[in-house]
């Protein structure tokens, strides 16, 4: 039999984008697009209250491209928060305005592919704590993209033994490694919760580190022979501060 | 000629997704959505009354993500029944309100892959009985996904011989064993009804145990070589006495 | 050179899916309503009409889940007497209410697989042509759904010899037989015609044949290595008398 | 190095679906219709006579099942006399009341496999130019369908020699012949210009004839092995003089 | 381990699909869509002068077939000034009337294949940085298709050493270069940054030159063998003066 490996596990996360109906802002009266606004802004306040209080982090960007005019990645302790909070947005006067585009649920994820000699649970280290419950950066521009190991027939991550995967896993982390203070990763797992396996989330100053990191990840076996990826979606970071210029017209 | 394994079939089932068109909603007066929510309360209990007479089950759930707001699975002797449920729900002042998101149909199923030994034909058990016509849990957490068994190049299901099909099951099993107490199987069988082969829904306490279920099953050969995965969909508990908590604006 | 089989072929046949606009249906007055069930009414009975004259027949059910609210099946002996039904249903004060879900479009179809040992030849047979111009029952369930036979890699039906996949389809036809009674199957090809080479509708009295049925079909090494299989509806029958009934709000 | 086929290229063409907007159509005022039929048949007339000019071509059929009420097949010498007609007939009164249901882009193709004895290049014999620049059968069946050569494990023609393709392909045409008279074919390429390889347009006086040939066909192991096929519409030729008629309410 | 390959990167790019709501354009009056026309014409200005600078450019083009009708491709510096233009697009009274059909993300690449014998950095030649900050040609047609490399049982790009990879490129670019002057080919990375891994622009005078080079390249082994191609759009040059007339109804 072969044997799973255990994972750590820290907040719920969900990724939330959001398509801007132009036509009805635009057919909106000056004082009901101050009021979305407004509703708005009060609710990216909230958000930031909890970070603060780091009961839970969350990252807004614009997104590039037709697939979603906003992505939303938030993070809290349990699901329930993130459907309250989904629920509050969605009843905002600034979602009237919105049309749900894509969304992904998943739980932020470490794996503890190697032990430790020291015989310590590397759940129990605070460094790890802090990686589990992590506050989002507020970097430049921001990549998400959901992916599979792959089960076909040769190509079968899933039949593979333990210390293989933990053997290619630890090669294709050797190349993240190099992206260090270019590329921040937060992996999210989503079996059982959402269509595909992991959700990778990435963080960038320049978004050419995006396509330079995965397309060199491509060549790692991990990837090549056992990786499937869907959508991508990148984005430039909005800050509180200009919402209301992003929205002016 | 390959042998096929007898089915133990017990009432039919209905996964029913909605979305809630907010826009509508808000734009409703009081008064109208006053009476949208009675009238789905009015189902609510209509159903809840069949629930308590052993005639049919359901579970509500609120869903996280933009899949669907609500998710409903029905459970009913007849697909008659299930119909005349689903007519009824579409025809209420509520789902004036709802976008159908999501269904699947099928029918609650046990496998019988190994004989008894005592000769005894399992189907007539109390306990048996009860399976095939479960109550479901009011467990806070749902997690539905259809599947198929594979049949692809040499990974094909269906042309396993039946004790080694039986042997990979009674495998598998032993992982789901490892969860009682935290998550609660219902395996709703749909070949010939709708589009995947099987329906599965847990139920948990904690929605972190889908994730670890599904995970450590991915590695059961029956999965990683045999298993081909549908859409997941998660929820949380929506109890009757919060619906108008739920749905107020 | 593969060798082609030969196929007797019969009416035309269009299968109809249309989903109930509800709240259209609810915003229409009384009178409205009673104008649109009478002219649904009117075209059935006309439809009844021509059954009554085997110059075709019909099957209407309601679908059960949200794929769509109505199936129709038509048979007629061109195609030209299909789009004019269509043409009509679209043109009717009922399709006002109606939204098109999904159809399918094929010819009713046997297959020659065998000779017969006394040379004559089957299409001239009484018994195959009413096969071929069957008067569709009106058992309480159908299912329905298209199938192709696999080209992949060795798993290709199109390469087999004629009298290889002869024996498939024989071995095939006795797991169907066990169903006399209480399954009644009707192929229809649509190679050439519509996006999956055939079409496969069943009748029931009761709907846990079809899962019965397929499932133990799956494993005969036709559907197992050859068979692969698009989308399935299943509907309960919906008689001309119980219209009124099933569209009262 | 494999080599191509030298392809022998004709006119461009369009293959243009619509569905009529019933609804829409029934709330017009009869004389709003009267002037959106009117604009209708002065396309139409306007194409004839181009057709008329042997300056291009085009067919109109309603089509069977819901994938689309009409489908056009336009040949014209460019890419922008095609945009004009389109972008002419988008903005005419009638296209009102129509939904783009689906579109092709292709140029009218004939293979070049074998070489003729003559030395005669055969791009310059009348006959080939007739080809090249169509005027469509007005027969009373249209049959299309997109295609693509597979590229897949063993099964790749792309990797086959050119004998082998020429073989193939010689095989294939001797069935196609066996049609003569019953099914005229127009085989366009569209690779670089549309989402599939080449587009297949069947005509045939009886519909049976598309199933029969389409059926036989795909026994050739060039369908069998390395046919990859997509959607496929049927439809009844609309006469200009039945216009009227087909749009009466 | 398998080595990637080095490219070098340029410009951000933004291929943008709108499709004319010709229902409500026609519906609009004779001064909006004046109003509508203009604000179209000055940001077609606007781009221009971002060209005629050096700091960016676009191309516009009527696209044939239904899929679309505009396409434009956007090239400037950096993804913020792409999704300035974009929101500044949609947020235009022109904008109003057109529908988001489709869009890709990427940036402009070359690839370093093999060293150069003179030791020179290529991405620091003159010819070099031209290529990597392309004014888009104005020729006449224009192809857009997104493809991936392929990563399938024994066809693994990915698992091809460098030089293998190097051979075939090089191969394949021999293929290219029998265009020179028909075809223009810009090829843009998207690995990271939407669905698929590069994007390919074509630009020629005749389309039928689209259909020649495709065509030839798919027998090249890096085709063959190892390409996956997405959907084909293809367009004719719509200039700025031809805007009011392309749009005149």
């Amino acid at each position: 039999m072969v044997e799973a490996v255990e994972t750590m596990d820290g907040w719920c996360s969900l990724h939330d984008l959001r398509t801007i109906d132009w036509n009805a802002w635009k057919l909106a009266s000056e004082s009901e697009r101050e009021a979305a606004i407004s509703s708005f802004t009060k609710l990216v306040e909230k958000w930031d209250a909890v970070e603060e209080e780091k009961n839970g982090s969350h990252a807004m960007y614009t997104v590039v491209g037709q697939k979603a005019d906003l992505i939303f990645m938030f993070l809290r302790p349990t699901m329930n928060e993130l459907n309250e909070l989904e629920t509050e947005f969605n009843k905002s006067k600034f979602a009237e305005y919105l049309i749900p585009a894509h969304s992904y649920v998943s739980i932020v994820e470490l794996a503890k592919y190697r032990e430790r000699k020291d015989g310590v649970d590397p759940e129990t280290l605070k460094g790890t704590q802090a990686r589990l419950k992590p506050i989002l950066p507020k970097w430049e521009h921001i990549c998400f993209y959901p992916m599979d190991r792959r089960r076909e027939g040769n190509d079968n991550w899933y039949v593979l033994e333990k210390d293989v995967r933990a053997e290619l896993l630890y090669e294709h982390s050797k190349t993240g490694r190099k992206y260090a203070g270019k590329v921040k990763q937060f992996i999210t797992g989503s079996i059982g919760l959402d269509d595909w396996e992991w959700g990778v989330t990435l963080f960038a100053h320049d978004p050419l580190e995006f396509k330079k990191i995965v397309y060199e990840m491509r060549f790692d076996e991990v990837s090549s022979r056992y990786g499937e990826f869907g959508e991508f979606f990148i984005g430039n970071l909005l800050k509180k501060e200009d919402i209301a210029k992003f929205l002016h017209v």
